[in-house]
């Protein structure tokens, strides 16, 4: 079996309404960049990646056609450890994280679902087949709600079926931030799990002032409370504060997830297909924070990630996350009593309906 | 003064011949990214990147070009902090590290030739004026030579003026590696400086056993050891061998500098301008290094890097690399008994021939 074809298309997809965090400020749409991989005996597989905003859309996409495509052709697209390896050392110099690392994730998750095709398997039971049901949490983008809209989205969120939800903070007063978390608190009552999302923005001294003023609402994490190269500042959020810290949608490799587990110590990973190098990146990850008893979250596209965690044991929640494809699945998410549920389809089971999509698609330079 | 036009360029520039080492296999030519910008008085500054073969050049020129150029205009380019902040963080979620940083170096290092030209200062006094005479040495790309091939390439270096040198390294046999290092060592004589390098292609323990058989040459340093991700792996080898450890062109960021340094120890950080977040990110390195009681040695584009250490207290060997804009440069590094020297000329007083390289200059889509 050889792979013949792989093609690879951009979209800009405009969100159903702008949506804003702490540090990246108002975001209106996201670039999804998509490699569709054809063999010799006409097997397939889809795989995506994507970015906030236009940022970098055409640079991995660029990437994907010019450097990461040709390596595939000819290729046996089972032996996914060689031509992972084989594409991350073409594009060490310029690698190792970043732009590089997404083409790369975009290729992988098409191979994984090439692979659990080929095998007639879904992906959740090739991955290992844990659990099809994986606790989701709603992930808002809501710095710049009012309390009042704050506590409508809360609303929306559990009618949607979700029962744990997480909000963006990351102001310059902490008693502000008390006062909507407080709000959110009173509104789910005692039982459900609220998280918070600084988006990278305090300083470590501020995120310990912060996190010893949130004790009373019983958070269940505080994610990205400082950049992500700060590992000592994490250790000293994670251990001296009162609540779990939650970090990994801006670490690329599973070396810089290693540090962030075993010298940061932090409770709980948070890792992305999307951004890390694809399932086989992700599975290692999930693998590495199992053998340090801790147990994995996802950041985005829920789609793909609810297979991944259900395949392991050691699955934290899935984030159901607003840059959102579902307007154009042909087989949406479902999501049941603060449950989603991974596809039975064989692969990844995510189809994405391309007539319906084709309006956003930017045309690539050839 | 505002920068009004900010241009992208892009040339596959071949080499004069093909070079090999352990890890990228056989080299033909470097993709070199240019951008130009000019401000409102008709002030200018050029500055560049490279990249092995053509990976990543399209993707880095598509990000200037699409992501970061539109960042600039209208914007002070004397502001540099402040335009260095807002590039990073508005690639922040596909950065980091690899295609933007390299992105992100190419403007930097515009931005420092515009500040000096304005200034009416040569790079080197502006960065600092320590000293206008840099120590350099020949890296060799030799991995495919023969022993008589390596004493060849080592008479040219020291023909061209050049008085310590490198050479690749990373075989599976280190009786063979020996024999090589030997070879040279005899040749040079025991007064000059010789360092190896395994561009990564080595295990913590291979790279142990090999650096004890390598004692008896006197080895100023080994550089790239093991993978840039493993800590840990340089802290033994700096640490438990008898060689002193350099490693540096694959990080790209002042964290990971500082984690190589901190707690791996080692004893030559090697720096670059263009991977590393331009002339602002090396200075920082530079400081950073300084407070470590290290010596910074620099990567590739000699004709910029020789502004860099002449600025600095603690400069290390200057880097004469097999990557070469030579025959394009009105005025060509000098080198004289083993010394480079900074320019005198306003700016990085790097001048390229820009009709000579047009040849290899390849079309943008726009």
């Amino acid at each position: 079996m050889k792979i013949v074809k792989v093609d690879t298309e951009l979209y800009h997809v405009p969100l159903a309404k702008p949506v804003e965090d702490a540090i990246h400020g108002v975001q209106r749409e996201f670039s999804l960049i998509v490699v569709k991989l054809t063999t010799d005996d006409g097997a397939s597989g889809m795989g995506y990646t994507y970015s906030v905003g236009q940022v970098g859309g055409t640079s991995i996409a660029t990437l994907v056609k010019d450097n990461l495509a040709p390596l595939l052709i000819g290729e046996d697209p089972r032996r996914i450890e060689h031509l992972w390896q084989k594409m991350w050392w073409a594009l060490h110099y310029v690698g190792r994280s970043g732009i590089a690392v997404f083409g790369i994730s975009a290729i992988d998750t098409a191979l994984w679902d090439l692979k659990a095709r080929v095998a007639g398997e879904p992906l959740w039971r090739l991955l290992g087949g844990h659990n099809n049901k994986v606790e989701a949490y709603g992930g808002g983008i809501d710095f710049d709600m009012t309390i009042e809209q704050l506590l409508q989205q809360t609303q929306g969120f559990l009618d949607a079926g979700l029962r744990a939800i997480k909000i963006k903070i990351g102001r310059d007063s902490i008693a502000e931030e008390c006062e909507r978390i407080a709000a959110v608190r009173e509104f789910l009552g005692p039982d459900k799990k609220l998280m918070v999302d600084v988006n990278m923005k305090w300083s470590v001294e501020k995120a310990l002032r912060a996190v010893r003023a949130f004790e009373p609402y019983d958070l269940y994490w505080i994610e990205e409370p400082t950049i992500p190269d700060d590992i000592e500042g994490h250790r000293r959020i994670e251990s001296e504060g009162p609540i779990p810290v939650a970090s990994g949608e801006n670490l690329h490799s599973i070396y810089e997830f290693r540090t962030m587990i075993a010298d940061a110590g932090i409770s709980f990973p948070d890792a992305d297909i999307s951004n890390l190098g694809g399932v086989t990146a992700l599975m290692k990850v999930a693998h590495l924070a199992e053998a340090y008893n801790r147990n994995l979250t996802t950041h985005g596209i829920q789609e793909m990630h609810v297979s991944c965690l259900a395949g392991i044991p050691n699955a934290s929640l899935l984030e159901i996350h607003a840059f959102r494809v579902d307007e154009f699945l042909i087989h949406p998410l479902q999501i049941k009593d603060g449950y989603a549920y991974a596809s039975d389809r064989i692969g990844h089971g995510v189809e994405i309906d391309w007539e319906k999509i084709a309006k956003h698609r930017i045309p690539m330079n050839s």
